[in-house]
């Protein structure tokens, strides 16, 4: 009587948007569930541009992976980095030797930025995927402005104050809107030698349009926008070198202390840990019912797959894409488990959805397309009611309606690397004390204590 | 007609408490003022520990120093290490070879932690201070409970849920109460291996009682809240010795993964720079009107100096003393301007005040003491009130409140020094690619990506 026939065991790799929408959907099914992530939290990555522009705080955008399934005993959450997975026996390895052992496994690890080939640009032109992202890129950006403030020639402090984003799809649109008006909005009145329009933000794209993904009259009405708050747009023109404080393009070279990458992602090792095939840009090419093929209890969800979408479209690596894909497989198991099965996955494309700046944003749900602050207020709203918990939600409207009140962003901190302080609390340490801040670059003001 | 003379010039060496009373003190002088910072932002110490333990987030205690003043045109803030004062002259020199003229100078560069002669417990102990080292520890306390759900063995669990405190002034105190309050509230139903009730919180002091400042009625009631909270209270025990693991006090060894050191303080470099006569903490001896022996034009003031009050008990290193010496170094400056001096520093103590936990409080006015909740809510309030700004006593009540609630503290992220993630974006890195993450200890899991 007491005994328990072991319960179906599900392991999710990944606590993001298809990890989390998969242990909600089990939720009431007769299973065990393990969620395995690197990271002890969730994040809200749509907002991260907004941690590395000042606007919010780290905690705003993320929530310990624990608390959101703390009500679900049957769900345990293991803090630890994937390093294989073993087709044959369905076991998943950690770093440190632990094996978890599944009946079905859920992949859902996501992507970094890709440099195309470019690696070594990397150190110069940074990318936005985690926390630490953000609060780097948050420091560079400050940073360039202190430095400009005491910089004597003007072309070293026109260098300083140029900020050059690669890739203009709704990360780099968003993040060129967001650093101009920090510039010309949040920072007006604080320097006593540098004039907050001396600030140029250069946002370069090879391809003919901004928001590639949106249809041609909203990316001509964002053309205008980022325009309209004075952000210079090249089109066309592909960055053919990034060195530390310039970036090539179209022939030209640009003098640039701070150059951004948002211009593409590369999956996550997964089908490297499966030795499954992959594309170009690693993404596991999936069956049509999202399982890996050749073990049809493997399935993989969200950017690090690659699947072809009902309009013979590529299905977008956006959040919605990946919950869906996560629904999709919670749904799939259940069903197994009743002895039936799903019809193919089948990815509907809810809109796209970008900002620019605090007054104008574009939406485009095909039945309906919004611009300008209309559409804004649409975006903040979407957002705010797809971020966790009430506490958040209060939070992050609070700073926004902050910024769109006086201008003020709250999260102004230069922060370094704590790791390195670790070890001397010294307050004026000498710079070699110091820990290393910036690869490949020596920072122009004053390191970390 | 259009000629001006050069107005005097002051520069202030520090934005913490006292520099910006200093400064806004200063308004309406005929003065030019510049201060001087190695970091961006004013940072109100005294919450840091909520930083440490996951109630607040950096940004809600911090603010940029030159938004501060950005309505005070006469006021340049500058981002930069101080490396000397050249007291004929009278420059500030700077690290980066600016030099800083100065007809007045107020020194507010506060203090460190000090280990006594054993700086090599630094690595094992970290202290608290800056926003770094709360993350740090925030970090190390989230670490702790997550290694320990994945230990086996039961004796290195204890030590991963084992944390040591070293001091039982309000720091000390603070820290313990909320670090208990943070295993047994917060992290209550989240783990499926530990329970939080196995976290022991261990508060050694070398003294005969904690809070040694308070008058003794005050300290007995803080151990019983401390004790009722669970903490366990060790009194004229001094450590011995510390290790990577492990604290010695009193004959007795203690496994703890986690040790904090709130143990003492040490005067910022300043005395060195002017190659002045300080006390055994490095803290300048100043004459009675705040003046460094033989310049009269330089002023030192808070934590960097040693007084003595007119109760002939030295002044204390808190905010207020700091303030107090502020506003009296800029007023020196105001009357000598007229013509006219000052009588000398007078400091006022108007309290002491300490939280243990959610629930309980000490203040001690003089006048009138507070403990238990009544205490509790003077002492938030009262925080709220010293905040600055409406945006950020918004934010600190928001999130009082809601761990006042429901137990959930908002900031619960681990996250890595940023440097090292710079150069190396890589999703799942193996472990020779990652940055260090803390000296002297390998973490229990695995490091950042």
């Amino acid at each position: 009587m007491h005994e328990k026939a072991q319960r179906h065991r599900v392991v999710v790799i990944g606590g993001g948007f298809g990890g989390l929408a998969a242990v909600e959907r089990l939720k009431g099914a007769d299973v065990d569930i393990t969620i395995v992530d690197h990271r002890n939290h969730h994040l809200f990555q749509p907002l991260l541009y907004q941690v590395a522009t000042t606007a919010l705080s780290p905690s705003e955008i993320a929530w310990p992976i624990r608390m959101l399934v703390r009500q679900r005993p049957e769900v345990t959450t293991v803090l630890g980095s994937v390093v294989g997975i073993d087709r044959a026996t369905q076991v998943v390895e950690l770093e440190d030797g632990a094996r978890l052992p599944f009946d079905s496994l859920i992949i859902a690890t996501g992507a970094r930025h890709a440099y195309f080939g470019h690696d070594d640009w990397e150190p110069y032109a940074p990318g936005l995927k985690t926390l630490e992202d953000a609060t780097a890129m948050r420091r560079r950006l400050l940073v360039a402005f202190e430095a400009a403030e005491r910089e004597g020639d003007p072309a070293r402090r026109q260098a300083l104050l140029t900020f050059a984003i690669i890739g203009a799809g709704p990360t780099g649109v968003e993040l060129a809107g967001a650093i101009i008006e920090l510039a010309r909005l949040t920072l007006r009145d604080e320097f006593r030698s540098i004039r907050p329009e001396e600030a140029r933000v250069i946002l370069i794209e090879a391809g003919p349009r901004v928001l590639p993904n949106f249809r041609e009259t909203l990316s001509a009405y964002a053309l205008g926008a980022l325009q309209r708050l004075g952000v210079e747009v090249h089109l066309g023109e592909a960055v053919t070198e990034v060195t530390a404080g310039s970036v090539s393009y179209g022939g030209k070279v640009l003098e640039a202390d701070t150059i951004i990458w948002a211009a593409g992602v590369q999956a996550s090792p997964a089908a490297r840990w499966l030795d499954a095939e992959a594309d170009r840009a690693g993404r596991i090419k999936v069956n049509p019912d999202l399982t890996v093929p050749g073990n049809p209890d493997i399935f993989a969800i969200g950017d690090t797959v690659s699947l072809t979408g009902p309009n013979g479209k590529p299905v977008p690596g956006i959040a919605d894409a990946a919950k869906q894909g996560g629904r999709y497989a919670a749904d799939s198991i259940r069903t197994r488990l009743a002895g039936r099965t799903m019809p193919p996955f089948r990815y509907r494309h809810l809109g796209d959805i970008a900002t620019i700046g605090r007054s104008a944003a574009v939406i485009d749900f095909g039945w309906l397309q919004l611009t300008g602050w209309v559409g804004w207020w649409a975006w903040g709203l979407a957002h705010i009611y797809f971020l966790i918990g009430i506490k958040n939600r209060i939070s992050v409207a609070l700073s926004w309606l902050w910024i769109y009140l006086t201008g003020h962003r709250s999260a102004r901190l230069i922060t370094f690397g704590e790791a390195g302080n670790t070890g001397s609390s010294e307050v004026y340490a000498p710079p070699d004390q110091r820990p290393e801040t910036e690869k490949g670059r020596t920072p122009a003001v004053p390191g970390p204590p």
